[in-house]
């Protein structure tokens, strides 16, 4: 492609309001362009590498034998209100209504379609287990958009279901899922790790999220510097140190303590540590008004909240129940190993979800099991944001002067400079290697435009392409191209008449690329 | 693909609101199926031929320099409004807003805000012609959604955008996307004309739609026997013979037709025919309402009265003015040859504008012309609807046992039975194949179901796939594998060692395939 007619032009600076490295690059490197808050564009280079990193996530998807769809972005009203997500998920989605007042949601996600689908696609278990996935623009009414692509109104997101006939089923599909997600990861360059989750908005009890750790993350995950424990902290755990005897403990005493309403101000007047007091919040919940008694120096952690509170009965419970609701901190202790904690932080690339028939009873989604009997299906939902992964690419490679690019999913493999262009040698010269590179499969970004070296090459570090080739007046004297890749600082004159042959054994040697087929 | 396992089963009978023989054919194959009325899903079958169609439609958008990008479903409502379109399409568009109040429109097309980019990417004439394009979902509140993905509520479309510095070059960027249509509606199997039409919702004075003639289409064609001149009805105009010189028509003589009110009754009470007289409509438009007079076998084209009278102002052309807004009927004479015309029925399958500089003044997109000043852009767009073309195709090749896919767009190349799949040599035979199959890069389904050849060969020929080939316990004893054509009626055997070889050889030598990398 000719870079004086792409579609998309470099900035020199980045817009004030673009908070992280990789927002700022993503913007002057013009991958995306936002058309209004949290509402992005893919411009032409972008959108190659968008499209390379859904191809890896579609081989891999295909790898464990997934089946690719597409459901509609537009879901009608009422299958979400028999699982009551309607509801919930009111909040943080967009709805519409047709002219005759009927309701939808634009796509949150499509766990009710999906098994709508089933119901009917799926008879008996001998089309067990099955797996579907697709990609599909999903809407998210976000307050706050911010980071560039972290975290947006609509994003695509590819989104698989699995079904099985029973949960030693599911736990083989999950862990298909599981192991898919880590090569989809590594592929696209990504060093994601699997932690524990909180299922939220899903439903079911086992979940996982891909983490990749940095610091413009959003997430806190807790990881055991000792075993594999690692955990989102809105699921994180701690092993509390075991209490002394109560029978060591002298009665109870008041203690006058006027005027000190706060845990800061006990410490202050008696001389004691925050996590020697217990305090005691009210927490408005679904259920109505939560007492919870926690030490002075921790906070409550509302995703727990949520998850381990719902059946709290007042009267049968209201003497207080044990739960799991407090926050955890770096130093802690590890639940598995006791080993020290720390917390980090990290963006949320993939989660995965084990809900097993939390939608199917509630939705009537049955099969004919291998006994006659009809069951419901057994599921696990799991996404991908293709958005997020390519702005966490750029996160995690970049230096200061541009984007590096991962191999498999930069948007061209070599950047072709021809210096200067306007001399018909050089020009005529360039554009034969590019031809040459081309008809090896090679994909050019050909810089034919007529501004000066540092112009280009500057372009060149920002967009990041992995093999920079500059056809010169200079290089040629010496029936010469040079060959410089991104990622180091050393450059070598190749000889002209093998450039093409050289340049696309290296593009051949590389991993993890996708096949494309003809973009 | 095993088929045991594919999500999607086919159905003996279509549900009795399928009304064309496509929409049941298409139900039937497990190509989509409804969530609501008006939306589909692709099931993994009807994925794989929309994904064909995409490619060829990437293909032939690629081959003529365009760049793909990708612009959001959500957009937000001002650049709607600074061109009038918020309301102007409030009847057919869904529209939602943020929980701050602030609206969206789900997208309809995209030519405000593919204009807002131009305007920010594109600085100088230098890098125009630009061509640039996506695959993105659309909405449309239709009323009465029909005919299955023939007039839908969500539909994906390819919607391209040219840019150019002058009408010259719009012109010649409208002809590059006139013969990609072409190409790329003939590789698809599609016989599609283009007609001139009306430009409707879009501006301008040029647009074409591509249309594939066939009964059930929904637009009316005019096409003459003679001439190449074809035009939707919308647009059509006729010749219409030297009227008789005023002098020797006698001076009006009143008629007493005292309870006539109609046309017909006229006829009758005087014994002429309706075209011997003249009618006077009162029809309300958004300028008020206009009076028009029309020969009495005429009835009035509305698209052309928006289209044509919107500068008549009472006073100034109230005593009438010479307009074409009558409609045009079979036998009626070319405009353009005096011919005869005839009336298909057609399926517009897509559409291309030419519209100017009608949203560039609006929305100030200019660029740095080559005389130093600021032009607007002038500009075109250009429309493809996948799911309908793939109806369309279905509506088109079928017979009456089902689809007979054009090879370039069928799900797969290969539907190979095994009969019984029970049979250890029969599956062993089979499953070699597959696999011999598919390391040449030839698609194949594989009807691995403990069903009866009657259902398995009924599926196959309902599904459609170009190729089938059976391995049976009869045709293993000869050592030989069948292979019949789904568009043929005789079947051949060929040796079971040679097989993969001249079926991928048949494979390769069909024209028009779309390279799809790995799916």
């Amino acid at each position: 492609m000719k870079q004086s007619t792409l579609f998309g032009r470099t900035l020199r600076d980045a817009p004030s309001d673009a908070t992280t490295p990789g927002t700022q690059l993503m913007l002057r490197a013009a991958i995306a362009r936002p058309l209004a808050a949290g509402l992005y564009t893919w411009l032409p280079l972008g959108f190659r590498v968008a499209e390379k990193v859904e191809q890896i996530v579609r081989e891999e998807q295909n790898r464990i034998g997934a089946q690719e769809m597409e459901m509609p972005v537009l879901t009608p009203a009422e299958p979400w209100k028999e699982t009551g997500r309607w509801e919930s998920l009111e909040p943080i989605t967009f709805r519409t209504a047709d002219h005759n007042g009927r309701e939808f949601m634009v796509s949150y996600t499509h766990e009710e379609f999906v098994h709508l689908h089933a119901k009917q696609e799926i008879q008996s278990y001998r089309q067990l287990p099955a797996i579907v996935y697709h990609f599909q623009s999903k809407g998210r009414d976000e307050a706050r958009p911010r980071a560039g692509l972290l975290r947006v109104r609509e994003f695509v997101m590819k989104d698989a279901y699995t079904f099985d006939a029973d949960q030693a089923g599911l736990e083989k599909s999950y862990e298909a899922e599981h192991g898919a997600y880590a090569r989809t990861f590594a592929r696209m360059g990504l060093d994601a790790i699997s932690v524990e989750s909180d299922t939220g908005a899903m439903g079911g009890d086992v979940a996982h999220e891909f983490q990749v750790l940095t610091e413009v993350g959003e997430d806190r995950i807790a990881i055991c510097t000792n075993c594999d424990y690692r955990a989102n902290l809105e699921k994180a755990t701690r092993k509390i140190a075991p209490q002394r005897s109560p029978d060591a403990i002298p009665a109870p005493t008041p203690v006058a303590t006027p005027g000190t309403t706060s845990i800061e101000a006990l410490e202050k007047a008696l001389g004691l540590p925050a996590s020697a007091f217990l305090k005691t919040l009210l927490l408005r919940t679904k259920d109505g008004v939560v007492a919870v008694v926690l030490p002075g120096d921790r906070e409550a952690n509302e995703p727990k909240q949520d998850t381990h509170l719902r059946d709290v009965v007042p009267g049968r419970d209201f003497g207080g129940e044990r739960v799991d609701v407090h926050d955890v901190r770096e130093g802690d202790a590890c639940p598995r190993c006791g080993g020290r904690l720390e917390i980090k932080r990290g963006v949320e690339v993939g989660n995965i979800f084990a809900y097993g028939t939390y939608y199917s009873t509630k939705l009537d989604a049955t099969f004919l099991a291998e006994d006659g009997t009809r069951r419901p299906f057994v599921g696990g939902s799991y996404g991908i944001g293709i958005g997020r992964s390519v702005q966490t690419i750029i996160e995690t490679h970049h230096d200061e002067r541009g984007i590096i690019w991962p191999p498999s999913v930069a948007p061209f493999h070599v950047h072709l400079i021809a210096l200067p262009s306007s001399d018909p040698d050089v020009r005529a010269k360039s554009e034969a290697l590019v031809a040459a590179l081309e008809r090896e499969h090679v994909e050019v970004l050909y810089d034919d435009r007529d501004e000066s070296a540092g112009v280009k090459f500057a372009d060149a570090d920002l967009i990041g392409i992995p093999l920079r080739v500059t056809v010169s007046k200079r290089t040629l004297k010496e029936d010469k191209v040079e060959l410089k890749p991104r990622a180091r600082a050393d450059a070598e004159l190749l000889p002209q008449g093998d450039a093409a042959g050289r340049i696309a054994a290296i593009v051949r040697g590389w991993p993890d690329l996708p096949e494309m087929g003809n973009r």
